[in-house]
């Protein structure tokens, strides 16, 4: 078979290999355990080509052999699987108040989890770049430790990222044009892993399309919230990042001209009505006179316990919900998926918001079942970052395998 | 190779040789005319390969020769280039007040295009299915009289298409679960060439990815006005569909709670600014004394003749401007395409309307260079259907291949 549909040019020998080390780890995490056999009668490649394939992967410490398989007929197999041990994939999330850093092994257990209180908007580039290269430093010498080698390193930020991991824009941690990678290259001094920059919402739509109660969903928009409101888009099975890395930008959705004065200068933009301060300032009116708010997660806590009995704090999630359910209608119109997952600070506050994101959809559809369905995230609140973690098990798997040691 | 990243499954020879077939046809179609040693060197596939693989394809009647190449090294080489003779593709759209049908051959040369005033809402389903079918016969009768055989028939719909065809909702026809496709097999007598039924927007935004001056822009938002207003979303290079089919829905993307009422119930939605029945009621408010529009060309052509000197009309056009305006910065921010291209009948008008809607989008830029380019259309009208018609040349180079004769 030559390339691909859309592509005139076969892809040469080292490609084919590669391609194929790839299938067979692909396989194995899918299929784990499971022998030479099986992956040479799931593939078609060969009874040799496989056992060259998989002593390549064992070499590199990527697959071990756990034994032989019973129950079945003939000679008995030595069954394959992942090997745990050895590898580490760490995603660090920057959002505008926190910290959260997860690695995971091969098999996307998580080996750490961890959250620090971070002054987004207070720091300034050099001391917030310091800051996330820190905590990347602390969790790599912790899993260096644990003798593991670090696979990759994903950085997710409330932002638009160029492809060389540049950050455009993210006006929630006061950054603009900041050269994000080649910083923590510098800081990390030059780690012999990969260290890519992402779009924390696109992330958030990655973990949900690879472990969520709805992965694989071909056609799925995560919606989370936070100090902004940002999208990540799945379409087709595919992330849709847009020509310059800046789609799912909805905090700035015009919802009502006429509504509340918007950060951005406008009126009635999505933020004004459901992003975290907007949200505190029409839930908890008093909280403001304590001074200016770096850690929304007490505030979080603090609507959440109170919405049950306290009618100012349940009509403002109310308000917001409708707020959000406009949205969602527009992203449901424009991009038609199977799923909204509601993500990041709404989880929690899902129980409160979420009737009031149905009822405003429902109203507005303009046709019979014309929206998908609309879920809470179940992920953990470290999900994004985890889902930095996961990119870097995806490139793994896109064939940018590790050299033998 | 085996398989490609994401399936597991290398395909079986059969689909290797269809596989190859249509990459050989690619290969000529971009770069006609070319020798079998062309083809083997850009393809990496053998010359014997490559030499059975033309023999099929010159038996189809897919590929002729054009004689010996000169200015050669060696032996002089037979010429292959596609044979734009003996087949035809066909699209068909359906708009709510007219009728397009365009035939085109393989090199995508067109041999008709025909346009029917066609009373779309007036028509019940099956007086519009009857009309549809009717285009249809006579066009396959004009092809059929030239010996062409027809490879396909494209059906554009300004509404809903399930995958089987039928038609969801197509509010301005005044269609509902309207099984489409099978109506015109049937109505057709069940014709030896594939009958599809897809989006119009969707099939303007693939004719612009196709053969627009911005072919090949992976993101490309095409914005199609007309009685209605639509979006077809290109998303890396690849159409974006939805999980129903039900993308690109813009036409009630609601731009002020207080605007203007719109059919829908609402207020304030883009097609309550921007389609031709609100276009024309704000522009021409003496029209609708004589009674209601059935075929809007007029009306187009009225509009672009007075707005230079009639300030009502170069009004209307600037405020429609403005709207456009402000969808195209919703689209802009959720997607972030390269392009956006206006098309249909914004198109004739773009000289009023598009200065509107270039200020409208940069005061709503909340970043600088946010947006891509807003370009108008270069098609011609037929281009949604031509759009159709190529994508029967699409299924074509994807290796539905005809029968030999």
């Amino acid at each position: 078979m030559i390339g691909t549909p859309g592509t005139a040019q076969p892809a040469d020998l080292a490609d084919v290999r590669t391609t194929n080390l790839a299938v067979v780890l692909r396989h194995v995490r899918h299929h784990t355990p499971c022998s030479r056999a099986d992956i040479a009668a799931a593939t078609g490649l060969n009874k040799a080509t496989v056992s060259s394939l998989v002593a390549d992967l064992l070499e590199r410490g990527l697959l071990r052999e756990t034994g032989m398989a019973e129950n079945r007929i003939g000679r008995p197999a030595a069954m394959l699987t992942l090997h745990g041990r050895p590898y580490a994939a760490v995603g660090i999330q920057v959002a505008a108040d926190h910290l959260a850093a997860v690695a995971i092994d091969l098999a996307g257990e998580r080996l750490l989890s961890w959250r620090r209180a971070f002054p987004g908007l207070a720091a300034t580039g050099g001391r917030a770049e310091a800051a996330v290269a820190a905590l990347a430093g602390r969790v790599a010498a912790k899993l260096t430790a644990q003798e593991r080698r670090i696979l990759g390193l994903t950085v997710a930020v409330p932002g638009a990222v160029t492809g060389t991991g540049g950050v455009r824009f993210a006006p929630h941690l006061g950054w603009s044009d900041l050269d994000l990678r080649p910083a923590l290259m510098r800081t990390l001094r030059h780690p012999p892993y990969d260290v890519v920059v992402d779009n924390d919402a696109n992330l958030a739509a990655l973990a949900e399309h690879r472990s969520g109660p709805h992965a694989g969903t071909p056609d799925l928009v995560a919606l989370i919230g936070g100090v902004g409101v940002s999208a990540g888009i799945v379409a087709g099975g595919r992330l849709v990042r847009g020509d310059r890395g800046l789609s799912g930008q909805v905090g700035h959705l015009q919802l009502d001209p006429s509504g509340p004065l918007c950060r951005c200068g406008r009126r009635g933009c999505l933020e004004a009505y459901a992003g975290l301060p907007a949200l505190v300032r029409t839930a908890l009116p008093d909280t403001e006179a304590d001074g200016p708010i770096t850690d929304y997660a007490p505030e979080i806590d603090r609507m959440a316990a109170l919405a049950a009995g306290d009618a100012t704090v349940s009509g403002a999630l109310a308000e917001a919900g409708r707020r959000i359910g406009h949205a969602v209608s527009v992203l449901a119109d424009l991009l038609d998926p199977r799923v909204v997952v509601l993500g990041g600070a709404f989880t929690p506050l899902a129980p409160w918001l979420l009737p009031a994101v149905e009822a405003e959809v429902k109203a507005r559809a303009t046709a019979p079942e014309q929206t998908g369905r609309i879920v809470v995230s179940t992920l953990d609140p470290g999900a994004v970052a985890a889902g930095g973690a996961a990119l870097a098990l995806d490139r793994l798997e896109a064939g940018h395998l590790p050299g033998c040691d």
